[in-house]
């Protein structure tokens, strides 16, 4: 390491590097990138804890003899995958399951501190069911249309492929995100917090073309949209959002969509909380007034501090979450840290992600990583030198409605602690003095 | 189905359309989209080969029991898949193996065919190899720079995780694509005719990062990227490169790289010829010349009519294929289908993409599935009603260079036919009255 480095690393730990950049905590905008690297690199040290060689391949991988030098040694042949290939057997991230009562109505989250960039690989896409998930046959499947049209119409599969499509980068996050968050910090692990929440490229027919060709009858209002799975999953789509950006989707991720979402076909309602993205979709009803289903009377409501319950809290609001570091994580030792995270909203595109290193007193604007678009997540950096004090971490987002992310204080003073779904406050991240990284209320 | 669009479809079929709309071989512009689907949606049938149930689950599924009324039984359990999902036991689809002599330097290419949007599955990105693929430890795994510089280094891949990381996503191309198809048409599929290219959401570090806390000395002008298989890959990249968009990639598509793909670490030079995105990185050597290593001289240069070879055509230059209907398919019958491909260039964003039916005499603009983004597949689709006659369907692409895709007679004017790599023409599909697809030059 070159020693001009090492010396600068020390200075900005000394506290003595603020002429050098706008740096408030730690937090550098104005500090060149290669003073800022410098110190980071010279710090050192790995962040988690090291992964090692499984004793069988985790899910999702086959395992094949590790090469002590590869370069003396013929690799496997492309054929040995069979033409469809699988991640390293080193890699052994998992969707972990919340520990519910029963099997038959669970959902599994997304390791968001493991991920890279938006995009959500789709076997760690979060998962949600209330009837399990059934195994469908494209071929016999159907999707049924019917209600105040002027033609009630059937369409297989292959019609619908046949139709003009759509591809669209977007998030689906359930209402029920951080619902163990709302009194007192809970689960250890943003995984826990914050994993039912993933992003896909989704592809399929806007539901705006099977309605103009069916043709919607006057005074038509709401769409009911019905799953095939054993918990005959229902909810109720305001025919605005039908004729806008509504999408029955057959594809994910470049290839079909996988069975736990929805396989062959689920309905994607950008933004909208994620129960109301059917999946195994077989029917749609137009109706004049909503459907008034289980999922929008006893369940999927907001109970306020009056004792009224609010009803069709659709769109998610705006929302972000550090992911690295994040709880459960252990900082080895003082240096450079790039603070990563994601930011949504489901009101459209991310503006501004903002972090504090000290709980909220001060913020930094972070870099976001384009590209940025409408009801996707957006990946934020910023760098950070952490000096070995103690201190919270933040991050709030903005969206381009203006609405920002409020702190958790100032959204139980509205909503009461009555609230099981959209909790969508400020998450912080307290960093001990020994690098520990925990869930707190702050 | 409504009548009225039984006649109007009819109308279409029979020429008397065009009062309604910017029409030209059946290719719509101006026509609303009420009645353009409308008229597609009376032809009716399916395009491709009915899918069947597996005897036994394809490469990268799972065989689950089907349901025959998934509504009257529970669906399996989240904690079947052990965490990491796999796509449905009806889907199989697979990289096609290029039939070279010897498996041990092998490629596979993607099923275009079969793709949505602008990601490729990572279990279906393409790959090429010349020593077959290494099993890696990552906990092992380092990349040595070193050359002209102020200070080599040697870095862990935790010390490169540590470090500012950018996401991008971007295309690579195998600069071998369509090798088979400068003298005549061979191969039948777009698989096999242009499945050498594949997008990514792709993560790491910034060559330049690594350069700028090394520090180059005065002069360096080129960089070896080695790789660590077996076939020890080795290509020279400008330092103008390096230092401007280059990336030292560990993650795609949101999770590690895929072994195929170099993991635990790959150069990625978007734009440039995939040989050069060395896959399983150890070293980075800093020069004041190229390296002429075996693959910049004897192979991935390009024989000129005039007997010399052009060296470092490391730019891929704009290109754009109709994936449906493409090579090998069969249209049912007449009536409306949706033609849409894939575009991109080496250079920067696609601009433009015109469709032809009848071999380049009339073009249409087709719609460009956003976001566009810079050296990235671009999805285009067009609404298409095929009157039953003979056609040949083709797609041409403009970067925002200007640069127009060249026809086969115009490349081969300039390149002659002892070229291998860079074969960037139009491609041209036959459409017989009978709906077969073929593969020709025209």
């Amino acid at each position: 390491m070159a020693e001009g480095l090492v010396a600068l690393e020390n200075r900005i730990l000394s506290g003595n590097a603020d002429e050098d950049c706008d740096c408030k905590n730690g937090m550098f905008n104005g500090l060149t990138r290669r003073r800022v690297l410098a110190a980071g690199f010279a710090a050192g040290g790995s962040v988690l804890a090291a992964g090692r060689a499984m004793a069988e391949a985790p899910p999702g991988a086959v395992e094949y003899p590790v090469q002590p030098d590869p370069t003396k040694e013929q690799g496997r042949t492309i054929l040995d995958d069979g033409g469809y290939g699988s991640r390293s057997q080193f890699e052994n991230e998992l969707r972990w399951r919340y520990p519910t009562a029963s099997l038959d109505s669970s959902w599994s989250m997304t390791p968001l501190a493991a991920g890279f960039g938006i995009i959500t690989p789709s076997g760690l896409h979060f998962e949600r069911h209330h009837g399990g998930i059934p195994a469908i046959d494209p071929q016999t499947h159907e999707l049924i249309l019917h209600g105040m049209v002027d033609q009630p119409m059937r369409f297989t599969m292959d019609d619908l492929k046949r139709l003009p499509s759509v591809s669209r980068l977007h998030f689906i996050e359930c209402s029920g995100n951080g619902l163990t968050e709302w009194a007192q910090p809970t689960l250890k692990t943003v995984q826990g917090t914050h994993g039912l929440t993933s992003t896909s490229e989704w592809t399929g027919v806007r539901l705006s073309t099977v309605l103009e060709i069916a043709g919607i009858k006057d005074g038509a209002a709401w769409i009911l949209a019905e799953g095939s799975d054993a918990a005959v999953m229902t909810r109720s789509v305001p025919i605005d959002k039908a004729m806008d950006d509504a999408i029955l989707a057959y594809a994910q991720n470049g290839e079909a969509l996988r069975p736990e979402q929805g396989y062959p076909l689920r309905l994607l309602l950008p933004g909208y909380e994620g129960n109301t993205h059917i999946k195994w979709l077989r029917r749609l009803k137009v109706s004049d007034k909503p459907f008034m289903t289980r999922e929008e009377t006893s369940k999927y409501t907001d109970l306020m501090p009056d004792g009224t319950a609010r009803q069709f809290s659709l769109e998610m609001d705006a929302k972000s979450v550090i992911t690295f570091p994040s709880g459960a994580m252990k900082l080895p030792r003082p240096g450079f840290y790039e603070v990563t995270g994601l930011a949504w909203s489901g009101r459209g595109a991310i503006t501004k992600v903002e972090v504090s290193a000290d709980g909220g007193a001060t913020w930094q604007e972070a870099e976001l990583n384009g590209p940025v678009l409408p009801k996707c997540h957006t990946r934020f950096r910023l760098p950070w030198v952490w000096k070995g004090e103690e201190a919270v971490l933040q991050s709030r987002a903005v969206d381009d409605t203006g609405y920002t992310q409020p702190t958790l204080a100032k959204l139980v003073e509205v909503r009461g602690l009555k609230s099981v779904y959209h909790l969508n406050a400020i998450q912080s991240w307290h960093i001990a003095p020994d690098g520990e990284v925990t869930n707190v209320h702050a």
